[in-house]
């Protein structure tokens, strides 16, 4: 209990028995991250980098879904870094992950053509659009106040080894950028999965991977539903929260 | 009868008795021409040019769907403008439509920001790649052998007025080419909507609009499923499929 601040809480991942520490009123993390450690294509204990990991939801679970043994955690925010580090030694997986403070913009010390694969869930909102949140925290990982999807692509870019896939969670509306800025920085789009409420509804969620320097070769998966007609969560999605019970 | 050579056809396009001609064994149109059609933002009574018109199968629809008095057919071929204007004619629509032979390459003669709307539903496939037909109609209407993405969004944005719209059909599979050959053309994406034969299969086809020098506001549309759980046409294509008959 000494792992937590009285502004904090530990959410039970119920995969392996993972935590995580959370601000009470901070960003708390939601599907869209769920989705991107599952959907991510990560070469085996390859060399992983999550660019904007918050509270390190990521890259934990990464750690429970995928076989990885090597994953640096970047974050801005020095409050952040210190409560994902905390959350890293409460699992135990400090041999694994790495949370370092650093600017998305520069990364340099990282090295260059250094990393098998890069995942982020940045910011989705536009400077100048949407509602701000008076919550700095909060308004750092949801508009691009920070970095935006051209700093995410180019440092990538520079990061990853040639072959190694940029996985991204994103909104829909902002696909265009993401593919055009892929193209920009010679990361070609290989998969795109959308991610719909239900069946009648627009996909509220898009899931890309490109790969450094790869061959013109887009494909698109089927659409994943979160709920089925009951408005409970679908099959697919269920499969997707506990797989890491699963493989145990 | 005296319409028709031994090698065509006459197909009754079940809305507001208009007819086609079409070769028995060249291009026959599909489900992506009517989507097309349905799909597309076309200014009431506007200039609409349809690049590579073919039978002239998208005009005609085109006038049995939306409110069009004036739109220019595109084709190459000698053979399919003259096959194209036999059908205009069949179906009483010569002062709506002109069929005209022209390359998608060099269509200068047709002014420039002249249009309100540009439809296409081009070839899909990449020169090298897929199996190329023998029956060069179709080798022409199926890979990019004469024009490709680039031709026709470069050649668009010429015609187009600003604020004039593309409306394109293609294979999903190449949506990275359109967003990237859109915006470098000044067409920005606006509404893109995905076909899928059924809700638990990718998408086959992608409609795609965009509009000359307009402003960055991408929106998806609710997934366009063909087939319901009977494997009969849904609802909705049943209804695209009629629309005009029920608005007579």
């Amino acid at each position: 209990v000494e792992f937590i601040m009285q502004d904090e809480t530990i959410e039970d991942l119920q995969c392996k028995d993972f935590k995580l520490i959370q601000k009470k009123q901070g960003f708390r993390f939601g599907l869209d991250s769920v989705l991107l450690a599952d959907f991510a294509t990560i070469k085996n204990n390859g060399k992983v980098v999550d660019l904007g990991t918050g509270t390190g939801i990521v890259p934990i679970l990464l750690c429970a879904k995928k076989i990885v043994s090597n994953v640096i955690g970047v974050e801005i925010q020095p409050h952040l870094v210190e409560m994902a580090n905390r959350s890293v030694t409460l699992n135990n997986l400090q041999d694994k992950i790495k949370i370092i403070e650093g600017d998305i913009k520069n990364l340099d010390a990282l090295g260059r053509d250094e990393f098998d694969a890069v995942v982020s869930n940045p910011p989705y909102i536009k400077l100048n659009t949407g509602i701000r949140s008076v919550q700095k925290e909060k308004d750092i990982s949801r508009h691009e106040v920070l970095c935006n999807i051209d700093d995410i692509i180019s440092t990538s870019s520079k990061l990853l080894k040639d072959k190694g896939y940029l996985n991204i969670v994103h909104k829909p509306e902002r696909l265009a950028d993401i593919i055009c800025s892929m193209r920009k920085y010679q990361i070609e789009p290989k998969f795109i999965r959308f991610v719909h409420p239900n069946i009648n509804k627009k996909p509220n969620i898009v899931l890309i991977k490109g790969v450094k320097r790869g061959g013109q070769d887009l494909k698109f998966l089927k659409p994943l539903l979160v709920y089925d007609s009951n408005y409970s969560y679908s099959t697919e999605i269920n499969k997707i929260y506990g797989r890491g019970d699963t493989e145990q």
